[in-house]
């Protein structure tokens, strides 16, 4: 069995995280399926997928670490023929990840309390983003 | 078809890295399928899974780079708030991933003779981990 | 419905990156599946897969991010066992990882235009990789 829904987000800026797994916890009751995983795939390739715990501390340690060892910078050669200052928005969607995927018992996502499915914003400037999830199993 | 197992460990400090690779192994024999894919979830948000090449060397040099990069540190804002010492192994275990895919042909996992399947402990002290298996295919 | 074929690749060099997104839609479209996923995974343990935009300025900020962060060299602990000089292949292998799921929808992998998957040699010399496609749904 396979069940397909879209989650949409607008966000404002560079390093904004959302919380998903409320979102994903409702398509999966949707779906009907008991046991088997749920896929999650933002579409666009300067956003990131991630599990991290949601509280206040770490929605800023997290994009603060992505853009100490990937930072902004003039000098990627993305940047040098698309001049859009985004070069490392690319890099830490690449490198972070654009999907992810959840196992599904019992009609619901398998996560620990501290374990939330979050959407980070590594674009410079408010986007519209889609995040696909895609429910298998019985 | 879909078949779901767990597998528990007790790990005993920061940096531990434990082989899964045997133990997937039998949960994809005992799952009858023959083609398809095996998902692993660690459940819980200070632990990763990984494929590596899982040697003496590597076993140190993985949680020593995650260690470089994302280093112990109290100036967190996660420690600013809870106190436990343990920002950066949430910083790695959600860069390194809590959920990875591993096709089925066969019906074994398909790897490479050097890519074993890892469990990492990242956080500060002895955890009991569970690893939910998903297998799903024909 | 399981279907499950091989892309075969050649590298040539450390930080070569190939654009397997054509060659995904090809074996999406001939799965016949409409609704589901496709995880690609490589095998072995010294390369990986992303998804990023593929254009020249990234195809060598990648590589070039990887090797600035986990860099060659000859102070691995996986060095002074095997003396084969890619401690730092395996690192950058585990770290961006070798396996990658895409959603499926009306028959084709759903990408944004600038999202494409690809396949990264983070050896030391030339290869041949085998990249197992495993596409599953509806």
């Amino acid at each position: 069995m396979t069940f397909q829904q879209e989650i949409a987000l607008r966000t404002r800026e560079h390093g904004q995280m959302d919380d998903l797994t409320e979102r994903l916890a409702v398509i999966v009751a949707a779906s009907g399926i008991q046991r088997g995983i749920a896929n999650l795939a933002v579409i666009g390739s300067t956003a990131a997928l991630a599990a991290i715990e949601f509280e206040p501390g770490l929605r800023r340690d997290l994009p603060e670490a992505l853009d100490r060892l990937l930072p902004p910078s003039r000098n990627y050669h993305h940047e040098q023929t698309w001049h859009d200052g985004n070069g490392h928005s690319h890099l830490q969607s690449a490198w972070l990840g654009q999907s992810l995927t959840v196992p599904i018992n019992a009609g619901a996502p398998v996560l620990g309390a501290w374990q939330q499915i979050v959407h980070l914003e590594c674009d410079v400037r408010a986007r519209e983003r889609k995040i696909v999830v895609t429910v298998m199993g019985d």
